[in-house]
């Protein structure tokens, strides 16, 4: 059974070493003082630790069973949603008026980490209520919000996303689910939605859903969706729920993985909903909360990594088999531990410097993110937009490909169930597809956020790089860093003169280039985050700080990351070099 | 549920346009014409794509069941292992003698890949009976061989290798099952094996089990080990099935994958066992038939791959979603297929040349093993050597990879389990482990196949790279494959001299770089075929086929190849050289 730790000091290390998030001007952010994020950290560390880790094992055998029209949960579940609940995890970064307690989201996703990476099935289930109750904020009318966040923030009643149809993930605009108007003012919504992760469980009194549909005689395709709030239960006058709605669980979906979760069908039979925002608008409401959605998976992505690593680290120690070719380590033993041989050590120093890299980059994205909302920083608000399509598919590409060399470090001993090393993969494997392909994020980053608002962001994100590398250039300590820093992004620039050279005649120059793009951008992320961070653990050491030995791991696994990972970047820049030609090359009856 | 198309065709391609085997001076390779393999390999795509293939998913959901001591296998395994036997599939390569057929290896290859691409963990079964006779067949008794190997070529009797336990999987030196001498030359056998496939089943008369355990008294470590055949029941006088021996199953492991295969746990019980080949050199036994294992499980990786490919072109071409930048594809539908986008494309294309590549490496390397068993020729034997590490780590870590990508294309479709794509990787996963993990094929590589007979086989392998650019280099038709050839041969050589001046000092410095030299010599086998695969369409166009379309095809997958994947081999290089210092920085405790 693997275990969890939340990695408490690396965060706090990224939040105050690296971001210094208590002296920034975002609203919110001077009460991040180290002591109050280290409690709050610690706290979440205990219950994610104690708690939501050992019933993930759980969660991943019994799954969720479908009895006469009632989702049961695994058990164990509900108890530990009511301690979370308890708690007031819920609503950490919701407003204080709806129960929230108005943390800035940087803090909030931290924590995600911690819920993600010791159970992500149970802690979509608040992922989910958290995103529904985002939507109903940000366009709700006064009523539907004063009815549905109070219990929603609490988790009293959670929520879902209904996008999905049998025959639409992707394209949206192929829809068939409908919403007819009442002279009430209500709709009658008609149809069957697939995929709906947290469709139905016994863990709250009600369930609001989220459902996109579209009301008959509008405009074609994605221009004629609309948003409907359709309650399980419908709310009383008193706020209480009320009569059953006309929704019901069609079937649970057997996955891969993330079986804890409740990933139904959904029937909608002229069931009643209330639309939400303006008629027709649904996309926009839908995705208004999308930056931060995807940066959720994206941390998913890291947070599998991370458990995932914990426990290649634990076997990696403690498995005795063969010796040190340099030198038996372990004289007393029959063997040495498996952590003296340099592929394993390869493989640990690529989790370890993924993960930690790109912790850095969830949280410096999450205060991008409150620099706009907060502050209304538009820049700050254009930036992350761009980089939101690199932190959900590079991220949980990667997390995904570090689950399995965590896997690997097991031998056989990973491939049976027993130990969990096969749970990590399975679970993270879902973040690689949900709430938008990876390769719709390719397409989404290199056909639309590159030239956004003429090409603005991406500047801005090579000023920064630039501006780090002439601030520190002339810093020997820093110097294992700033060149392969340089190199990168100069292999990423290279690729957006290529595209914008080329992409003009033929987009399909561009698109063949999109998927090693993403992870092109990504690596230079990671590189200017292990740069940032090194310069912060420079600065400590510097400083004559009592915690050496950390800082200076910091610095090592930072070497590694420009040493051994960020080379990366020149196969990408070959491969987008080549253009369409020989991607586009064959006729389709030819596969 | 997915279906399998015996890639018979593209199998002709290689065996005749490639390899040009009815040509070879190999023994038995004449009969090899192309009619006759087209026969024997169109039979064996029809029981696979009709018998083994619909009965994958079955194994997969029902898995093995252990009841009262005895396997059960998933429903309509133990008639389709009717159909195989009487087909006479089990013997295909082995000595008439005892029943088989005694066709070259090369076919035995071909027809293993539709075995294993249309269900994996059926053919284990065979798979694993075929090994265990192997070794009997090189090292048995005449009474052994007159015994055992006429019921095993048929599989009337299975059979299975056992080296792992609990404490010990790769250092098999800490081995701790025994046998005991005793007055009439058997020795009693006691001890524990685990992750043993095809342990026990329901389909078989008798399991022949084969144990490797130490001889009290004997050399510490691994040269006191030796291999001793263990039967399920003890064989009469007359050659039937008698006493039941004191070998049981524990368990049945629960696994990722291969759920239809039955991995127990074997507890011996003062078992019968009778000493295989020499006492104390069990070790040698168990590995002769290594080459052709790993071969066989770099093979697993290949036949994954392309049958997950096959369902993802049905996928991408049938499922409309979106429309193509360029132009609308499909005006009379909703949306175009998905095979018009760029990126699908790419994921396809990589798909594709991928396992053509790696078909061209496989059957390359199972005639390498002809020509060492059957023509005796030890440089043939040398250079098979060296390349099976590479067929076995490279072609199943990318084989996953690919099935992986192959899920992608299906989007959520792929995540949940109705449509077969997560069983593909999941049971590609396991070839990363089993025969050897990848890591360890990574040192075999450098640590011990690179230097053998003084660098001979490596220094083979490279004329055979420039001869064959030397030769093809003035022609026009060839220039996309040759420069791309030369320069990742060139890679490969650089890491070869990084390894030879700083390994000699420390180890550490090649052994931190032997999973990227693994790959990098991977990229250059698949690219040295796919130039191969180009000169012989290439040849083919010029002669005026009546099959034009089928070359242009190969052609431009193999441009895609030399364009788009061979630059990985820059990546691995650079990697490579920067030695061991940033891999072995930390201390153990540091992670």
């Amino acid at each position: 059974m693997p275990s969890y730790t939340a990695p408490v000091k690396d965060m706090q290390f990224v939040l105050h070493d690296v971001l210094d998030v208590s002296k920034s001007d975002i609203p919110g952010y001077a009460e991040l003082e180290s002591d109050f994020t280290n409690a709050v950290l610690e706290e979440a560390g205990k219950l994610t630790s104690d708690i939501l880790a050992p019933l993930n094992a759980v969660g991943d055998q019994e799954g969720c069973r479908l009895e006469n029209g009632i989702v049961y949960t695994p058990t164990g579940f509900k108890e530990a949603f009511e301690q979370v609940k308890e708690g007031g995890w819920t609503g950490l970064d919701m407003p204080e008026e709806y129960g929230g307690q108005n943390m800035p989201y940087v803090l909030g996703t931290a924590v995600g980490e911690m819920f993600s990476g010791s159970n992500q099935a149970f802690t979509m289930y608040q992922g989910l209520t958290h995103g529904a109750a985002s939507a109903i904020l940000a366009h709700g009318s006064e009523e539907q919000k004063n009815t549905y966040l109070p219990k929603m923030v609490s988790c009293e009643w959670t929520g879902t996303m209904n996008l999905t149809e049998p025959h639409c993930g992707t394209d949206l605009g192929l829809m068939r689910t409908k919403a007819e108007p009442q002279d009430d003012g209500t709709y009658k919504v008609s149809g069957q939605k697939i995929f709906i992760s947290a469709g139905d469980h016994d863990m709250s009194e009600n369930v609001i859903h989220l459902v996109l549909a579209k009301v008959p005689g509008g405009p074609e395709g994605i221009k004629g969706v609309s948003l409907f709030i359709v309650p399980k239960f419908i709310v009383n006058e008193d706020g209480t729920p009320g009569q059953r709605n006309g929704v019901s669980v069609g079937n649970i979906e057997k996955k891969m993985g993330i079986h804890g979760n409740s990933t139904c069908v959904l029937n909608y039979d002229e069931a009643t909903g209330y639309l939400i925002g303006d008629l027709n608008k649904g996309m926009r409401a839908m995705f208004t909360m999308m930056n931060e959605a995807r940066l959720g998976v994206g941390m998913q992505g890291l947070a599998q990594a991370e458990a995932a690593y914990q426990n290649a680290v634990i076997y990696a120690k403690e498995r005795l088999q063969g010796r040190d070719v340099t030198g038996t380590k372990n004289p007393d033993g029959p063997a040495d531990p498996l952590i003296v041989h340099p592929d394993i050590r390869r493989s640990l120093m690529d989790q370890k410097s993924f993960v930690e890299g790109a912790r850095a980059f969830i949280l410096w994205g999450a205060t991008l993110i409150d620099q706009a909302h907060r502050s209304g920083d538009k820049d700050a608000d254009g930036l992350i937009s761009l980089l939101t399509p690199v932190i959900k598919g590079f991220l949980t590409d990667e997390g995904y490909d570090m689950t399995v060399k965590a896997q690997q470090v097991y031998g056989g001993h990973g491939y049976i169930e027993e130990h969990g090393m096969s749970q990590f993969t399975r679970d993270a494997r879902i973040a690689m597809i949900y709430e938008g392909a990876n390769g719709v994020q390719a397409l989404d980053l290199v056909g639309r956020k590159l030239a956004q608002d003429g090409g603005k962001h991406v500047m801005a994100f090579f000023d920064l790089v630039k501006n780090f590398c002439k601030e520190n250039g002339e810093d020997e300590a820093m110097a294992d860093f700033i060149g392969p820093l340089k190199a990168a992004s100069k292999d990423l620039q290279a690729a957006g003169m290529y595209f914008m050279q080329n992409g003009m005649k033929n987009p399909n120059h561009a698109l063949s280039g999109s998927n090693d793009f993403m992870h092109l951008f990504g690596h230079v992320c990671l590189g200017l985050m292990w740069a940032k961070m090194a310069k912060a653990a420079t600065s400590a050491l510097a400083n004559g700080t009592s915690d050496a030995a950390f800082y200076e791991t910091k610095l090592a696994t930072g070497r590694y990351y420009m040493a051994r990972r960020l080379p990366a970047t020149g196969m990408h820049l070959a491969r987008i070099q080549t253009g369409a030609d020989t991607v586009m090359a064959l006729d389709a009856e030819a596969f």
